[in-house]
């Protein structure tokens, strides 16, 4: 369009009459590929139309991207001009996707050829045009075919009798013939080419666990290594976790180190933030001579797979003065006109151990390609998940260079955005190529703000692109929420997170063992933050919810329903306090119903609302909800249902409701 | 990004760090061109944002097409990384418009420095910095504002006082002298170029008035002439229409001519249906000898414009058996196979007067330059506006080619678009250049109806390029509305179209004289319908609604609020047969309140709520109503007020909203 003036119209073929338009799902037209993992659906809308009333012809176009041919799926007419056609990405990678539409000659005759008979015109003449456009395919239709079509049309041509002749016109044999030798030379073909990045299942589905490896000694004031982190596996693995993420096990610098509770100066016990990378022992590519050596790294990740879990590192582009890019490379950081090196801050706060790169350099061509160094490396040791350290500080493009040349030779990898900042923001860095995302679930806490926000995340147009990873805590957040809610706050913010999001995630043992201190009022950084000090936690303490977790996690493996999240809606329930909502497997055959009192400190109780018929359930036959929490039982019949929770026992109920089956001898069970 | 695979990210310079999306308006991705009239704003708004929290410049671009240098216009941020910005297009034709932005250095250097001082920082080499930013300045400042920057610099270096450093630093005139020289070597250019046309007043608001030049004459029997169409130009200027349409005046064929009510043979008296084009006299370059010359045209045009109309004529691209294109291009017909030419039919109807145009032909190039080449003709001889009848029926491309091809040297014709169709495939030809549209008004008659539509037309996005013309009656259309509410119904469907479209338009006299005969019960055609015969009205009749419709037409032209579209509202009111409705002028000085009984057979009254804070009245002040269709006046005060509407006598109000104004010697009036 660009380039030329409006009035200059360039017209290819005046004959192609189809218009596509309005194609779903598209991102930003076309500029970011949607996202699907192996063996999900992609259904693709369109309005698809021509001047008057022709009958039209309009396939959906797929193919892997290194794939020369295109498949074909033919699309179906919704009424209103709407089309729709579906295909399945069976493969990881990129696929592509398009549309081709075109009139279809023999259709609307035959349509118009109805309609006259219908109304008992005289067709000799409309049977003899008939007999022109199937002699006209013909050639198009390979020996056999081509002959059956002549033999259509010599019949058609031969035949006397009137009622004869429009009965072998409009037989469905000749119709499945023709419309395989379709004339396509005026087809019109849309104009874009659009994307799906296509992942691996734990893209969609994933329980994330991050821990601190130094502080996984088994002895009190030790230096926790690899080892015993490995040691600290089958506790992990018990709570049910597939993911294990590790904060960054780089060599951490001494200049400018922090103290305990982030105080300027640290002392010389103190062991820095693991943030601060970069030392004399080397830099983003080495680990920290305290957690071992890069051989028991790999020690530790093929342990961790041993147990169902992969590990996952981060990606904190960032140094410490002492990082061995500052000789190598100075031109990659920010000089002050003192001569000293910009540190990073956010005036007025300072990061004085953190130096930024100098992304507006201009080696940022060699930046970049040591930063994919990085990761490269990282693959090599078997890390296959990575979690981007404040990517929004970071130019856009560069991510997305990164991830999509990343994922072209490797596309199992998959990348967490740990982006907390402005929402538009977020999304980019989710469009451009993150698998997944933070998300503002920790600060949505009433039924009002949860509903919003995963209305928007999962029936808007961002879900096809953003996946959300939601976390109750982080190392950088103790929710007011969790400091005033204690234990049953803990409890019932991970059944939201592990029930909204088929995707979650917790920074432990802090959040099993339900530590709530900050730092300070109004403050969400934790007391004696685990950023600064290596802690002794005690994972035997009487309130941790690992048992709970186990269930949890537990409950999400065993039901599908819980492993996607477009499924998800809201139910009203007569209680503001008291939050219901659905998810169901595609087939409705996996139906979990949960809810949760909202409010940590008192008892609450009201009366659900479900769209029985939307859930397959018959509003005259009793249904049973099988609380997988707590194992009861309860017999329901209609819509309206009543429901309590004490949030000092357990603020949540997760429901798999079960349909009344009645056996030949009369004898009901429930499915 | 086609052709490319998804991990070749071609990266033309990663330090443009600044992201342009989400650009509105745009057309279907820029694919089409919004709409304006002279003289009015283009307000574009975008999502704008870097990586980090620097601070971005966001200039909005735009040029008239054949300039070569844009005209730039800074954006201003309205929060959540939005930016809006505005230009006015003041000539007739084509605009474009963009967007470039860019990381502001010194303007983020000037956020930091603020926070920094705010926190008592130490910001000596903070000052430095900005030293440096100014310093690099410099060079792209002309000679005297460089050597302002460079003592800025100076300045800055040489002071001692801390203190007076930062005042100095943060003083306004180095902002506002910096800012007129950034640096863009990094800045990102959006990368479509967003069209605007350009149309004249009448595209905004027209009333039209189509007449049967052949039923003008004066006495009766008698085939009307321009002549008599000339005469009856007073009548219908004094009803205050501004656009005088008529139907096609070209030869009518003979062969297959339709007799009264659309009976399939002609009599030897018939004169058959205008739109079945082209005899032995000529086709769609010739006048029909009844109606005169060439010259008689040319003389009515002249005449019209004088009273203030211009004359409107059909664009009905479709041909008789004896229009000479059968003869000279037998190539542009759908030929069957017993050798007769394809008809118009859209089964079971057939239209045997009349040939479409075969769009398929190998020709279609040679077509199209002959139906363009009409358009010229009858631009010579004065017309500037056309009615494109069935455009739904010719392939969009050839529209898209046609219209732009002729506004290029004419943007002052406008072309009206008669598709009665599918929404698509109208809100299709209006994107493609069709300057305005018929609508489905003449059937929506419920509250509900008008309101749902009318908030799509105006508040939805079709409104950047779809312009709806409203007519309650044409020689097609007489609604079951019509047939049955009798007088107050015409009166009522008046006031709805003339008030809620700034573009509207009736066929008289027929609509005038209320003349609500039906062919046969359930059908829409006019019993003794014009298009098939002579008509001879009788202008007379007591109940002509000419008196009503010229004070509404001069209410139009006096109130600005009724000669555009965006501002229309609906007001609530506690009866399902009253409709209440405001619009208003840009700066509110003009404002229209409706009030419409819907029931054309009794007399409602209701309770309407009007949004007095929007409309910027003084809630605890009345305000006077002034009914300009009765002359009545009413003092209402706050929100709700009484009205009832007695459809016999006149089933509407038209108030104009008079504000209170206080004199020096407190003697109140409205204004």
């Amino acid at each position: 369009m660009n380039g030329r003036n409006t009035g200059d119209i360039d017209v290819q073929d005046g004959r192609s009459r189809v218009v596509i338009e309005g194609v779903k799902p598209e991102v930003d037209g076309g500029r970011f590929p949607i996202k699907r993992i192996v063996g999900e659906q992609v259904v693709v809308e369109a309005d698809i139309f021509a001047d008057s009333n022709d009958a039209l012809s309009c396939l959906l176009l797929y193919r892997k991207e290194d794939e020369p041919q295109w498949k074909e799926i033919p699309m179906e007419p919704l009424g209103n001009d709407r089309w729709r056609g579906s295909f399945v990405v069976k493969e990881l990678g990129c696929y592509r996707y398009s549309i081709t539409a075109w009139v279809d000659r023999f259709s609307t005759w035959r349509q118009g050829l109805v309609k006259k008979v219908e109304d008992d015109q005289d067709v000799s003449v409309d049977i003899l045009a008939g007999v022109e456009i199937i002699e006209e395919a013909s050639p198009r239709a390979p020996d056999i075919d081509g002959e059956k079509l002549q033999a259509w049309a010599r019949r058609l041509r031969s035949k006397e009798d009137p009622s004869e002749r429009v009965q072998l016109a409009l037989d469905d044999e000749l119709v499945r013939l023709i419309a395989r030798y379709p004339d396509t030379r005026l087809s019109t073909a849309y104009e874009k080419e659009l994307m799906v990045v296509v992942d691996r299942d734990k893209a969609r589905f994933s329980a994330w666990y991050e821990v601190f490896p130094r502080s996984c000694a088994s002895e009190p004031g030790h230096h926790g290594t690899f080892k015993h982190c490995e040691d600290r596996l089958p506790y992990i693995a018990a709570m049910g976790f597939d993911v294990l993420y590790l904060p960054p096990i780089h060599p951490i610098g001494r200049t400018h180190r922090k103290g305990k509770n982030n105080i300027p100066e640290a002392g010389p016990e103190d062991t820095g933030s693991p943030w601060a990378i970069g030392s004399e022992e080397g830099g983003h590519k080495a680990v920290h001579p305290g957690l071992g050596t890069l051989g028991d790294f790999r020690h530790l990740v093929t342990k961790a797979e041993e147990q169902g879990m992969e590990v996952a590192i981060d990606l904190a582009f960032q140094c410490t003065h002492d990082h061995p890019y500052v000789e190598e490379h100075p031109g990659w950081f920010h000089w002050r006109p003192d001569g000293t090196i910009q540190h990073a801050e956010n005036p007025p706060k300072k990061y004085e151990d953190i130096y930024p790169l100098n992304f507006e350099t201009e080696q940022w061509k060699d930046l970049w390609e040591e930063l994919k160094d990085i990761v490269l490396f990282w693959l090599d040791q078997g890390v296959r998940i990575f979690r981007a350290d404040n990517p929004h500080t970071k130019p856009f493009v560069f991510w997305e260079w990164l991830i999509n040349g990343v994922k072209k030779d490797h596309p199992e990898v998959l990348f967490l955005s740990e982006a907390f900042t402005r929402p538009k923001v977020m999304y980019r860095l989710a469009k451009l190529g993150f698998t997944q995302s933070y998300t503002y679930f920790a600060w949505r806490n009433t039924k009002w703000e949860i509903t919003q926000y995963f209305t928007e995340l999962y029936h808007g147009e961002v879900r096809e692109f953003f996946r959300p990873n939601l976390w109750p805590n982080t190392p950088d957040i103790l929710t007011e929420y969790l400091q005033m809610g204690g234990r049953p706050a803990f409890m019932l913010r991970l059944v939201l997170a592990a029930t909204l999001g088929a995707n979650y995630g917790i920074y432990g043992p802090a959040f099993e063992l339900c530590e709530n201190r900050p730092k300070e009022f109004g403050s969400e950084e934790y007391l004696d933050s685990e950023k600064y000090e290596i802690k002794q936690w005690d994972l035997t303490r009487p309130q941790s919810l690992k048992d709970l977790i186990a269930r949890v996690n537990r409950i999400r493996r065993q039901n599908p329903a819980l492993q996607s999240d477009w499924s998800l809606r809201f139910h009203p329930v007569d209680n503001e306090q008291l939050i219901c909502y659905s998810k169901h497997s595609e087939d409705l055959s996996n139906l979990i119903v949960v809810v949760v009192n909202l409010d940590p400190h008192h008892t609450h109780g009201g009366w659900i609302e479900l769209p029985l018929s939307y859930m397959g359930l018959d509003p005259n036959r009793p249904y049973q909800v099988h609380d997988l929490l707590s194992d009861a039982r309860y017999l329901w019949q209609g819509p309206r249902n009543y429901v309590e929770l004490n949030p000092h026992i357990i603020p949540a109920h997760i429901f798999q409701v079960r349909r009344r089956v009645r056996t030949e001898r009369d004898f009901d069970y429930y499915l």
